[in-house]
């Protein structure tokens, strides 16, 4: 049936498929009457962002002692109408009644101005609230992607949202739904992994958490789509450097997820730090423009990064001045600027205007925008722009902490389980014979919680608030065994070993050696790195150990990229990757090492075993025309259970007509004595395609909780949309012909009849 | 200026000042008469071609027992009417009276045929012609680029030309001018580097040193522009797996190099057996038909690569069989197909043909290239397709060692050279204190000369030709020290170190310590590599000796890809980057380090210093916001000499008009006591520009040789076509503003002014 390469006799647009209602509520009326009254200096006020650093008393002082300055406050508000204010306090969170002061503060502020716009507070709510004090904090995306667990995640992304409005503010710059295709970047594990379904799922899955039903209810924020669009693939790996994306890779891997989520009703966009193909993110109008404004009816506004209008003049080399920076910047779509740190953008966005660069259209299309959301939040509703004080004794619930133990239970992913080793044997771990730990990222808080946590880079344990829920990995066994079972000994830096002859003495007569390795927290340009290898200290560690005794090495993984780790991988009994798990990431891994939780995370990128072998798990055919294997470590999907899953009866009718869905059935079985909870992954490959087919791609998924021996039926339900993709003229289209449907180690074919009415 | 972002008010279609007269004489008289007469088997079986090896009595026998079959030949050339036949033969090169016997038999039998059609012979000379015995061979182009010497590189084609066609060969599958900016890439070192303009230029000179003047004159072959395109930047950094490029990063970098020479007049194009974007090379319409055929108004013909017709089918799963795979091709624009090892082409596109899947049309263009040239070589008059007998007399030249020499010193590049320890002091080599050699490539053929010498994959040292111009490294450093003061100890391979003992004690009273190190020769996808490092082995070598003496160690690097030696280069006195240079590589080393020959070579390449640090040194401004410098070991252009050349007075108008040229002069002195070779590089900075700008860019560069103390006056004169680039639009165009110019440490700023014409 390939013979429609070029006769495109069969191609079918399906994009009409998607649900195409504009999902935010218009207010155009309420808009419209206010634009109305509007000057254009109100206007450029309106899409002025300024960083909270411009409004303290001393910004470098520590968060405790912040304080807004009320002169400065009135210079943002009054003098250049600022219409919105974030987050970034340089050290630490706030406490939630610190946060109900600076927002009253801004929002009075605000009431006294003409028209009483009130100002739209962001901030970077990652993964929980992580800049307000006891706010729980959840894994980061990467790990809930191993979850495969979209339930857990719209919840997780509602008590975000909860904890987050009780602070008085109400918008969120999450979710990442750039899709985690380049291992190096130091922004992978904001992401939910490298399938666009899963992102696809998951990034709408946590936009309906934090936005919920309804915007205006005080429990809810909006969204904020990052980082709009193909920031995620740098050619080098380094952050912030040029992508090569082709309009064809760009619609089939990195639009998709925006799209879903911006039809599911994202609020808003903040715009790519990148370049893609010698065009800055946020100089793109046709990615901005004609894509996201134009194709996917976006209503909600789009939001610059740090600095980065600025950017095009001074680091981007396209526009010749700051005047003609913003200029660009506008006409390109963006509607609102994270200055953040001066008014520079007012007074040129002005400038632009007087000089009919700008046009009142694009203007107040922009503005439009702006305050259609701020509705949207119900920010003009009575006092709801304002905190809600009883939203204190509100803010958390035990339910929270259950989900967050939950979500950091699910993510972690065995990798390897020799000879069943795990779970630990309870009998063996003695006072004589103890439970050895070791490692960098066994006694911290900063490995397992990432960046964004009360600090940008994550990295400062002195800050971590003190509280229960709190534990380190070495903490929460200390807990759970008592401290006599244990022996813990700190002789490494993630670069560096140290002395190591009590740990090797110490291990002679342990049970079990429990080796915690990782990264320390980073997260965009900081984290970049050259090489993806583990620190060779780290590496050392294990082989040195091994050297020295047979006791059996456990190696828990708090990463946020997969690190390179071929030279342990053998030394190892066990491996356990925990992602970024969060601050019950120990507690989590103490129930899965004891047997308590029964793991059940699937790896949701492909774990590399080369620095220069980083293929993803759908690659194409010519891939692998030498071995017919692909070298890595661990593929995706990849994750051990104490318990064995069996699948059986795979079934799908051989033929389907154009317009059937596609019915694929199957029974799993736990066919092991321990209950356990698994994910079916079902693949689809497409054996001929006009475009180059993967091996394999993702199109369905569920997650079940079986008992002991309990089996279950289960049912994919696939339509030809979700065997299309981007075709040779650039248009998505499905093509008939032969498919093949793999769940696990079961295939079943079918043939995707072509249209008759199409079909010549 | 940069207001035409969008207005593209100053943009201008440079692409018509290229010379745009179709270089190859058409015949069309002669061919489409003889068109005319033709059956549709006789017009497929000119577009098929197929290996030596399915008309030899026994392929698998050894080079020198290689013999026709007569009646496999008759099958070959009256059944099947094959109208080409390429060289592989499995193992080794044949003697020029070989080649005249094999060649003469063929053009026997085609003249037997009824429209007596001579056949194509091809050959994959790419160094030299290194499939006929006694050929020089010369180093490879990467090493070419080096020298920066297009007269020199027109010389070699010419030479190797001559070569060739003294077999009856008069087609050579060279020059490679995919661009050389995946350091990964098993193919790299065919490449002329990672500058568009240095390869533009290399490859237009290779192809008319090919080609010379008169292309039927039995002195000169056709060309074979490889491997259209976009084969050189996969993804992976593997061989044949998928590129991804966009429209303007192919405008930009990849396409100039084959407009280039096509429009000098290459008489053919292999086709890339990479993806583009999930397009495989060989189903390209786009590339094929509409650019190469149509914009650049190519008259010559596309042949595929090895198989890659049907690779289609089995490997891109483009097309569902073999038949589809063939219409796929031949649609896209390929004209002549290496099958190679069977008739299946023959067959399925007489099948094509018969069921109206391809015009009559379409297969007349594809034969009446072929055809066009067979005329343009000479095929058709008198007895020029039968190999001259008195050209085995004439085939080496005492001129063609002279150039052999000279092109391999010039390759030779030195990177570092503590204290000038190099050249050696030739009175501190004796007999008590010895010239220490060692290392894996000191005493090899095969990492001199790379791959596609006497065999695919140059590996097998055994069957090198034992003649005087074949000499390694440490058998040149006996021929001019003596064999007393040399101490040789061979105590590695590649990947494996071998007992050191011998080899320290003897360093304890050496004068110097040559490592040799480098890589293994390959080619194509078996030179596939995990990780950039030099071989563990060899850098553990270098580290082992440093920690026994102080003697300096000068390293000589003999490979076709810039292997990472962070780990020792702090340790060694000097390094050499010798390339691939061919059978004089030895030689030209002895001469370098004992001061015979002041090396002058520039890296064609940057040097990089970590697996994920990439770079090539066109690098964007944002690649280097936070440290503005680029982390490699050794910068694109870096080369030292034994004496200095100094710059001075760069000068340019400091305006410059739409139309005007922009001339752009300096001085260059050679400031020591000892007669240099050196290139001077120009680099034009665009400060603004509505596509992101790289930080510079080569656009002139000029190799000088000047005596102690001697200066000269350099000029380089550009146009503003020089300063463009691939505009949003995708139309190459340039933009006036500011410019810099840097010569060395100096910069000259100049004003391109905006066109009044255009400007408003």
């Amino acid at each position: 049936m390939n013979i429609c390469v070029f006769t495109l006799v069969f191609i079918i647009n399906i994009s009409i498929i998607l649900t195409a209602l504009p999902p935010l509520p218009s207010y155009d009326k309420q808009v419209n009457a206010l634009l109305a009254q509007m000057t254009d200096e109100e206007k450029v006020g309106q899409m002025t962002q300024i960083s909270i650093q411009l409004i303290l008393k001393d910004s470098t002082k520590p968060w405790y002692e912040a304080e807004i300055d009320p002169i400065k406050l009135t210079t943002a508000i009054q003098d250049y109408k600022v219409g919105s204010i974030f987050n970034v306090i340089p050290t630490g969170a706030l406490a939630l009644d610190q946060w109900h002061d600076i927002i009253g503060k801004v929002q009075d502020e605000a009431h006294k101005t003409r028209l009483s716009i009130p100002v739209l507070y962001g901030i970077d709510s990652i993964h929980g609230a992580n800049y307000i004090q006891n706010a729980v904090l959840f894994p980061h995306a990467t790990g809930l992607a191993a979850t495969f667990n979209t339930t857990l995640v719209r919840e997780i992304g509602k008590i975000s949202a909860h904890q987050t409005r009780a602070a008085g503010i109400p918008w969120a710059f999450h979710p990442q739904v750039d899709i985690g295709r380049q291992k190096l970047w130091p922004r992978l594990w904001e992401t939910f992994g490298e399938d666009v379904k899963l992102v696809k799922d998951m990034g709408r899955a946590y936009t309906e958490g934090l936005q919920g039903d309804n915007l205006t209810s005080n429990e809810h924020v909006g969204a904020c789509l990052k980082c709009y669009v193909g920031y995620g693939l740098p050619l080098s790996g380094q952050d912030r450097t040029p992508a090569w994306i082709s309009d064809r890779h760009m619609l089939e891997y990195f639009l998709p997820p925006f799209e879903e989520s911006v039809r599911a009703g994202a609020v808003s966009v903040m715009v790519s730090s990148g370049e893609v193909n010698g065009i800055p993110g946020h100089a793109n109008y046709h990615l901005l423009t004609e894509v996201l404004k134009g194709t996917y009816q976006f209503e909600g506004f789009t939001v610059s990064d740090w600095e980065d209008i600025k950017r095009l003049n001074y680091r981007d080399h396209v526009a010749e001045t700051q005047k003609e920076a913003v200029r660009q910047a506008i006409i390109a779509g963006i509607d609102m600027s994270m200055v953040p740190l001066d008014y520079s953008f007012y007074n040129l966005t002005l400038e632009c205007i007087k000089d009919g660069l700008i046009t009142q259209t694009r203007l107040d299309d922009a503005v439009r925008r702006i305050l259609r959301v701020k509705f949207a939040l119900g920010l003009f509703d009575g006092r709801t722009a304002w905190p809600n004080s009883s939203a204190i004794n509100d803010f958390n619930k035990p339910e929270y902490y259950a989900t967050q133990l939950q979500a950091a239970r699910q993510v972690i992913t065995l990798l390897k389980n020799d000879g069943n080793i795990l779970p630990f044997d309870i009998n063996k771990i003695t006072e004589t014979n103890k439970l050895l730990i070791t490692g960098p990222t066994a006694n911290t808080l900063t490995s397992l919680n990432g960046g964004w946590s009360y600090t940008w880079q994550g990295n400062e344990q002195g800050i971590f608030p003190q509280n229960l829920t709190n534990k380190t990995i070495l903490e929460s066994f200390r807990t759970r065994l008592g401290s006599t079972k244990i022996d813990y000994y700190n002789v490494s830096s993630f670069d560096q070993l140290y002395n190591v002859d009590n740990l090797l003495n110490a291990s002679r007569t342990a049970s079990y050696i429990l080796v915690c390795l990782g990264e320390q927290s980073y997260t965009e340009t900081p984290g970049n790195i050259n090489d993806l290898t583990l620190d060779n200290a780290q590496l050392e560690l294990v082989e040195i150990i091994k050297n020295y005794t047979q006791v059996p090495i456990i190696v828990a993984l708090a990463e946020g990229r997969p690190r390179l780790i071929r030279r342990i991988v053998d030394l190892s009994s066990a491996i356990l990757m925990m992602f970024l798990p969060g601050t019950e990431g120990g507690q989590a891994l103490v129930d899965v090492l004891m047997g308590t939780y029964n793991p059940s995370g699937r790896l949701p990128i492909t774990y590399p075993k080369y620095n220069h072998r980083l293929s993803t798990y759908d690659y194409k055919w010519c891939e692998v025309l030498l071995d017919n294997t692909i070298d890595v470590e661990f593929e995706f999907g990849h994750g051990l259970s104490y318990t064995t899953f069996v699948y059986s009866h795979l079934n799908v009718s051989s033929t389907i007509k154009w317009n059937d869905q596609i019915n694929i059935t199957l029974n799993v079985r736990n066919n092991g004595s321990r209950q356990g909870d698994h994910t079916v992954l079902l693949f689809i490959s497409d054996i001929y395609r006009s475009i180059t087919p993967p091996n394999k791609e993702l199109k369905g998924y569920t997650k079940v909780s079986l008992d002991s021996y309990e089996q279950q039926p289960i049912q994919f339900i696939l339509n030809r949309s979700d065997l299309s993709f981007i075709g040779l003229n650039l248009i998505r289209q499905t093509e008939p012909g032969l498919f093949v449907a793999t769940v696990g180690n079961l295939q079943a074919n079918f043939t995707l009849l072509a249209d008759d009415i199409h079909s010549d």
